[in-house]
């Protein structure tokens, strides 16, 4: 398996009901890498992501606004900011560029 | 656990006795996330690299000619790019771009 993670991204901008897009590009057990391409889309409002799994994510390209539950602020991430989302810790995608495609790379794995 | 994969880059040309760098940026039993930063290096001349772990690996910025022995021509790798690399297939880089970093990911993994 190979490919670009730049391939077939949407031109922005997008309409108000397009979704995020998901793919999966590595499935192993315990281990799962997709690509992720935000095209101004925010989480809803209210809403947090819970996950059971670890997350190491990659911004490659765009710009978003990160908040983690437990801090203050949100975090700007441009390309190439990595960080790691330990299990359950609350957090939501508060804005994406509306101008470019963000796409990151997310690396979910089983935390032993 | 927090970064840019971008930063701390070095200035090309380097001398041609440095060294790639390579960074662990998540280890973990069973996976381990890794930046390597060349600057125009190859693997030496007859090298092959053979690996008992699973390794997908994108090609951040840069480019790189990456040569499978079971393949007859050498890839030629560009920003974005990614691929699997299975256990034990033999794989050298020909050569990295001499005029700017070549960033590469490499999310190692154990295969079961």
């Amino acid at each position: 398996m190979a490919g670009n993670i730049f391939a077939d991204l949407p031109k922005l901008p997008m309409a108000p009901e397009a979704a995020e897009r998901m793919e999966t590009l590595l499935a192993r057990p315990g281990l799962r890498i997709e690509r992720i391409v935000s095209s101004g889309q925010a989480s809803p409002p209210g809403f947090w992501y819970q996950q059971a799994d670890a997350e190491w994510v990659l911004l490659v390209s765009g710009e978003a606004l990160l908040r983690f539950e437990d801090e203050p602020e949100a975090r700007r991430l441009r390309a190439g900011d990595w960080l790691q989302i330990e299990p359950m810790r609350r957090h939501r995608v508060e804005s994406t560029a509306t101008d470019a495609p963000t796409v990151w790379l997310a690396v979910h794995y089983l935390k032993v």
